[in-house]
């Protein structure tokens, strides 16, 4: 107890007044916690200033307090009996566009209590980002219900903020904000908490996610030169989001460095602590957008770029999300050909997710079955090939073994697709390490695969194809889902709020130029594994016929 | 426009957003506030970086902002167009313990537009602070309302920050804030101000009045060792409080130094400049307590104490405040011995009040009507002296002549306690002035009267009395209400805030030790002028008989 100099809760002792030493309750706490912490600035809100007279002379002039880092100084969102045995917890969010996961964590312990994913509501308006940008410029929402405390917009009620928001955004916000609601009441609930004993909240998201939750204007995000409303949103007070966990609870977003790369990021590089790292590394969040960061402790380059849906599954007719029946995971014997799948909870298959498509090119290129220009080999895929309108199609399942009583098969255009995809991904990561940073792919130390979608990717199958490169294995780690680890570790860890201020200063941000010069890497990276085979030289293939 | 340099409105210019500079426009709004405001830290509210990006593109990245300093950093409580020809408000509150004054001035001019005064609402429960304050120590209102925003304590829907305020000290600030709220209103519509356009308050009050006000535990202010809840309450929300201006305005209430040395002389140190001076200065506030502040821009030293109700004209039958038909001014012609009394707005006499018992009594002492004791004397008060109840007692206006029909008087205990009151006020200034500072009354460069009391003494007869030191009158400065004009100074000038740090960093606060030394400087400031008559070699005897 009290022993963890990193906790966000801190066991305070005051000075006792005395006639010689007369100062105010409220700078006594602050005169302590200043000593506590290092630091010259504490704010104590007034509703916990107001009762702290009655409380310091009850508790014998001994507190526990949550802090909490803002602006340039630290604040108490909690004043507690240090002799209480109760359970302060905080709550950690990856809202994601898809997906949103919440952790139910003690800030003492650090112990995980509870977990909960759900599917973004705000998917019932539009699923992706761009469609829900345009909803909120609108200003009649559908079923559009006032649900927030007054305090967010306090000049709604007076007319005098003007357009404080349109109804299509703060419909988006109540979304958001109600299915979190709904879950961290589920979270509490089933272990025992009362939501009021949650006092802080730390959340990551990409940066349009981030400006839906808070409710700022979103609408130049995706307008050149694609501008946010916020780069680093300041702390708010859970009333103010109408959050239903404790009023004054402080609610942190992760800071975003660009319309392209949010929050989510910052709290994987901070996760996986590349920042503190002596030698380069390299972040990858591998999706529809790649987003790369490169450096060390030193110095920290990002870029993002466009590498289509085909990577999440999101392009072929039989692709699709993970779930139940959906293929993951692909094995092909080179010599018997025989194609081994295997389906999410083994059920029978109904599609294939990004990770499975990669794993399936990887093994039908490695088998000869597919092409170096990713065109299926006529010659060994045999009756697996057939025609359909004019497109050469590869049967993966036969109608008879799947869980839709229809073929699960792959066209010519969906593997062009993922052609494509890899090609990107690749490409982006020579532009920043080769080019950019000016280093070989061998010189990172490690190669951070971030977000939930890299986890499940092998990076076996993903070198395979040329989308990452040909490094050792054991230089891979995939952090799983880093958004989510990265907001949690922020809960137990005072000293996270510099970092990740230093993260977010040092950080330079490079506009991916989509010239003649990247056109060119592209081409040569559209080939298994690429033109120039010497850069992956453990690539081998069973028919090697170059 | 935008040429005050000290103004808190600001016309501010951002960056225009390019690919090759693509912060977020709340970023960029804080860049520029940082160049403007020449520091590290700009907080932008949510509620308005919410709507930064429609604002900034209509305004072709020109705002008018209002600003202000909050504990380590420049907040915007207003982002407005640059264009737009609009009154920006603030208000200026000087919330006494009896009576409340309001201005409201324009930001950006330094215009008063309006004022106006009301009797504390508070009085109807209690009308001094002693009694306030035991009724904010009761859990039941008589005729409570619930009249609070919940987001003051937030806790409270929840029951988690358990007694947070008791209801006697919730009906004591809604009566306070509603009180003010209705003069605002007023204030407004005569006016014709959108109250909405108001957006910063600064109040200055006593110790108490600023936790009554704030909804602050006052209990422990009046319980040895005499501890606030806050000594230097941080900026608020106006919507926190329920005060019916801009919801987003910032509320200010000037700190204290002590239970006994409020926001109220903070004020008046801040409007008189004391604190800039070379020479040393000092400051009194004269009334039921005496509160003193001597120094100079190097150091400030500050003391209190009881001088008792007489000053305020709280303990003679006849005493009271100053009102229509109210003896404000005394004059006897030293030989003739006839009395000339002077009343508020020259309606018949019905009572004396706190400066014309000052007054009287110089008169009466110059003209040897009044021995060096404060004793009537027989010999030349003839027949105006009666005796009552075995008192003397001194008929000041027959009751011919009176409002009232009946004798206006002063009894010898009447005088006495006017006696104890002008030594107690000196004994402090002697005190603080000779024995702590070391200085000579002589060596004070100017001497300021703080107050609404103060500035309705003549200086020459309370220096007659020994009440204040044998000074020349030109040292003398009348502030009038000092505690509405550095509330008001406050609200056009960005540089108060670091000014009234300074001041409170800078002040000691010196214990008043009431023992037998101070005993003995009482014992002799209780004669008139003093029984070291050299002190004050101005005052002339019409009869000298020493």
């Amino acid at each position: 107890m009290g022993i963890n100099k990193k906790s966000l809760v801190r066991y305070i002792e005051l000075t006792k007044p005395e006639l010689s030493n007369n100062s105010a309750d409220a700078e006594r706490l602050k005169d302590a916690l200043k000593k506590e912490l290092k630091t010259e600035h504490i704010s104590i809100p007034l509703f916990l200033a107001a009762s702290l007279p009655e409380k310091l002379r009850k508790w014998e002039h001994r507190v526990k307090c949550v802090i909490f880092k803002e602006l340039n100084f630290w604040s108490v969102a909690a004043i507690r009996d240090p002799e209480e045995n109760e359970t302060l917890c905080g709550v950690a969010a990856d809202i994601g566009t898809t997906r949103v996961v919440l952790q139910l964590l003690d800030l003492e312990t650090g112990e995980v209590i509870n977990e909960r994913g759900f599917d973004n509501p705000q998917a019932a308006i539009a699923p992706d980002v761009l469609a829900r940008i345009h909803y909120a410029g609108k200003n009649s929402g559908a079923g559009l219900k006032e649900l927030h405390s007054p305090a967010l917009f306090p000049g709604a009620g007076m007319g005098i903020h003007g357009n404080s928001g349109s109804a299509g955004l703060k419909e988006l916000q109540s979304l958001i904000i109600n299915g979190i609601n709904a879950n961290i009441l589920a979270l509490c609930k089933e272990s025992s908490i009362d939501p009021a004993m949650v006092y802080l909240f730390s959340g990551a998201g990409n940066t349009a996610m981030t400006h839906l939750f808070l409710g700022l204007d979103p609408l130049y995000i995706i307008r050149e030169p694609y501008i946010p409303a916020v780069n680093a949103p300041e702390p708010v007070n859970a009333g103010e989001l109408g959050l239903l966990i404790n009023p004054g609870a402080k609610v942190f977003l992760f800071p975003n460095v660009g319309s392209y790369f949010g929050g989510d990021l910052m709290a994987g590089i901070f996760y996986s602590g590349l920042h503190k790292k002596e030698n380069p590394c390299l972040m990858v969040d591998v999706g529809t957008n790649a987003e790369v960061v490169v450096g060390n402790r030193d110095w920290l380059m990002a870029c993002a770029g466009a590498a289509g849906p085909a990577l999440e599954g999101g392009v072929s007719d039989m692709g699709m999300t993970a779930g139940p029946g959906v293929i993951d995971r692909v094995k092909i014997d080179p010599e018997t050909r025989k194609i081994d799948i295997h389906t999410i909870d083994e059920k029978p298959a109904i599609g294939i997710c990004g990770s499975g498509m990669i794993d399936l090119a990887a093994e039908l290129f490695l088998s000869g079955m597919l092409d170096i220009r990713g065109k299926f080999s006529k010659k060994r895929c045999e009756s697996r090939l057939f025609e359909k309108r004019g497109v050469d199609c590869f049967r993966l399942v036969d109608k008879a073994e799947t869980g839709t009583g229809d073929d699960i098969f792959l066209s010519q255009v969906d593997m062009n697709s993922l052609t494509s995809s890899k090609a990107a991904m690749h490409s982006i990561l020579e532009v920043i390490v080769n080019q950019t940073a000016g280093l070989d792919f061998d010189e990172l130390e490690r190669f951070y695969v971030a977000g939930t979608f890299g986890s499940f990717i092998n990076p076996q199958s993903a070198i395979s194809i040329g989308m990452l490169p040909d490094m050792p294995l054991e230089k891979f780690e995939v952090l799983g889902n880093s958004s989510l680890k990265g907001a949690a570790k922020l809960l137990l860890d005072s000293s996270a709020f510099k970092e990740i201020e230093g993260i977010r200063d040092g950080i330079t941000y490079i506009e991916l130029n989509v010239n003649q010069e990247f056109m060119n890497i592209f081409s040569g990276a559209k080939f298994y594994p690429h033109t120039d085979r010497s850069r992956f030289p453990s690539v081998k293939l069973y028919y090697d016929e170059t």
